[in-house]
């Protein structure tokens, strides 16, 4: 196993293929403008034969003027240009080349013979290469990025992903729920670097303890099967398969060269292997958060808690479709309940519903009673909408007390809590969900918007830990 | 088929159970607020013996004080009390009661026995039910209402809710939307008028042009099955089923007092009427939009058009996966694309995806193309994510000029266009999503913000128009 930590940490970096109007974001200033953004601390050494100076920096006519010893380059020219670029590389001592230029085996057989000969090229350079047709790395510790709105903050997700596009929309939108990233890696054709090396490194990468990845074709499967189920023993491994019907494979084979399989053979890998599969990108961001801040329930038993009997009946429907089990409590429970949960309209035998939740204090001894039981391995509570909708102050009062409750009270229990907070898509709704999402997650309860989106990712997530506990028995 | 018309525009209302404070938002409160609030035109009596006058409203000590003749009594007493209301009501000569109270049916056989007491002594009287158990009814025109949070302003989607809270989330999420209702209708445990006597009437109903439903349990599947197959066949009906689980069946047990049915005998139901099942709130909206803004496509044959390899794989995936097909252009239509939209990294076979759609005339020249082609039966056209995230003001103007783009083109094609627009869950995502949603489908373009969303409700929006055809056939 190639020890790749030296692509994540350059001291120096050369974009060759710079537009020559930085405001034109095409290729080069993309990349140029997210190092400057993002704070790289290295050298930058801007190519492009037209320019003296880009954004400040002194612009070199071509690699070879650059000065020896490069980490690090970029490559945004076009792909015939790519086989001098890679013998200029190695002239110059170049450690890795991420190459974002397209038109390789994605394109058809032509260009299949062009990434063969950059590979034999880059092989006998001793270069790595990264791509073709692919964003690269992002790397907060090191200020090594390719988008400006990446947050300059690490975390502990690493994510490798086929497509630089969703891997731009993963960074972006688990960067607004908070969630913050060790490594990305957009790799594109995998003409050298693979997915295999990647998830590889990631699983022994100390900085990295979730791994995410969204992955269109494997190149050797024996070799990611054993990758992925050593992997996914260390650490929690998501898992998006990009083109899993004919179609999606066709766009897949013409977006990244990768090679069809069958969904059930993929399926029956990631099974094997412990992998957590994952169907959209939203659904990726729900495990991925759930993997962080949920402590793993031991089992899949579900007491529901929460305000509204209809919602109490469809949050119990998602839970159950989604292979999590909501059993009825045992006379005892229902009896301890009983005594404050009454009055018409309740319910006290899993789902708990009842108007006397709104009151904190017995919303939080119900949520220890339940807790307390030994009956259900995790909560669900479901909240009613998050709306400036509330028709008095009073209202909203009720709400932030029982969150106040909720969070107070989860943090010492002994099996875990997950929130459902219904939103409407308005501005001023997603206002409340934020801030609300911000504090859950802080206290280690996830929150998610739909009953659906939960169970689906609980259930996933207990799975896993359940696979882990029998490999390790 | 009795005429409810009656029910939805009463000329004056009696709250019976308003509390003593009325800013304690439990029972009658809530109902006073929300007819105050909605601006409801007739006359209102509180009736509390314990008050004089409530918000400005003279209150009446009993309903027998209250002048002879009225229209609607919204019903808040404890349940032992309701009997003894009814025998009042009749001597007032009452229309209709809408019993917020709950402890009855779905309390178990004594409660049960209770609500059949009402439902006779409401034949004797001459009075119709709603409920108990309820919310009631909200008729924008009528300003009747029971919830201050909904809109003044009338729309053309009906919706039947057995339960009130879920009435209130799909009312308001729906609203935020831009969602507006001709009627909705609470009904909980059905004793009187029932699921079948509502959907009946808005199949009849001018003002509503598109029915929800959120049913537990039905009473009487033949005549149900009847009404659903009629009303499906004037106008789309979308159902969710509240309870398919057998936990969630126990759950609607003690809600609404729902009878267990099996989904698989719902599912035929469902099937065989040409009514669209959905099975989340979320979902419920998606498919209302879809109804009320996309034009009936033709077929499931779907062109794929947006910006973005990974996000063509994902999108391509989820229409697949939904059951539409994303099929493979003739040549001669590559042939017209691929004339501009050339370059590495394009695909111009299904998925459409180039870097050349940035540009606004190539972007609708490509819509135009495809979708005169006759090859498929609508678009779906996949835009990167909303955020405030773009680096320049140079891409922000992009993205608006192609949104432009597409809706000027848009309204001139002969087949409909749906988009995809991601979005993050933070207030300024939702700020961008927003704006653009209200332009879209004022312009009668469906925005979604997942692609798995938008094949979901357009391929079981599709599936209905095909039975439909069927149907009249």
């Amino acid at each position: 196993m190639p020890d790749l930590d030296f692509l994540f940490h350059p001291q120096s970096i050369a974009i060759v293929g710079t537009p020559s109007d930085p405001t034109d974001m095409q290729g080069g200033a993309v990349f140029l403008h997210a190092l400057v953004r993002s704070g790289y601390k290295g050298d930058i050494y801007p190519v492009n034969p037209k320019l003296s100076e880009i954004l400040g920096l002194k612009s070199y006519p071509d690699l070879l003027s650059v000065p020896q010893g490069l980490d690090y380059v970029i490559c945004c020219l076009p792909a015939s240009l790519t086989p001098q670029l890679i013998r200029d590389c190695a002239l110059n001592g170049v450690k890795a080349v991420s190459i974002y230029t397209a038109g390789f085996s994605e394109a058809g057989e032509e260009g299949g013979e062009l990434e063969q000969e950059l590979v034999s090229l880059a092989r006998q350079g001793g270069i790595r290469l990264i791509g073709p047709n692919c964003m690269g790395i992002y790397c907060p510790t090191t200020g090594l990025s390719y988008h400006s709105g990446f947050s300059k903050d690490p975390g502990c997700v690493g994510l490798l992903c086929q497509s630089g596009g969703n891997s731009n929309t993963l960074t972006l939108m688990g960067g607004d729920r908070g969630i913050r990233f060790s490594k990305v890696i957009s790799y594109g054709n995998a003409a050298d670097l693979n997915e295999t090396d990647f998830l590889e490194y990631l699983s022994q990468d100390d900085e990295t303890r979730v791994i995410a990845a969204y992955i269109e074709g494997i190149k050797g499967g024996p070799r990611f099967l054993k990758a992925l189920a050593r992997a996914a023993e260390i650490k929690p491994v998501m898992i998006l398969k990009g083109g899993r019907t004919q179609a999606g494979t066709r766009a897949a084979t013409s977006h990244t060269g990768a090679l069809a399989s069958a969904s059930e053979r993929w399926d029956a890998l990631c099974r094997q292997a412990g992998a957590i599969q994952v169907y959209t990108l939203e659904e990726m961001l729900d495990l991925v958060e759930t993997a962080l801040y949920m402590k793993p329930p031991n089992g899949r038993r579900v007491g529901v808690i929460g305000w509204g009997g209809g919602a109490s009946v469809t949050n119990t429907d998602a839970c159950e479709n989604a292979g999590l089990s909501v059993l009825t409590f045992s006379s005892q429970l229902s009896q301890q309940l009983r005594r404050f949960t009454f009055g018409p309209g309740s319910s006290v035998n899993n789902p708990v519903d009842s108007a006397v939740l709104t009151s904190p204090s017995l919303l939080s001894e119900t949520i220890r009673i339940v807790a307390d039981s030994k009956e259900v391995d995790l909560l669900l509570i479901h909240m009613p909408l998050a709306t400036p909708h509330m028709a008095l102050d009073s209202e909203a009062e009720t709400w932030k007390a029982a969150y106040n409750a909720i969070i107070e009270t989860g943090r010492s229990l002994d099996i875990p809590i997950a929130l459902v907070q219904p939103c409407s898509d308005t501005p001023e709704s997603w206002e409340v969900f934020f801030s609300l999402h911000q504090r859950c997650v802080k206290a280690g309860l996830p929150l998610y918007s739909t009953g659906s989106q939960a169970a689906q990712a609980i259930s996933r997530y207990v799975q896993y830990h359940i696979w882990k506990s029998r490999e390790g028995a």
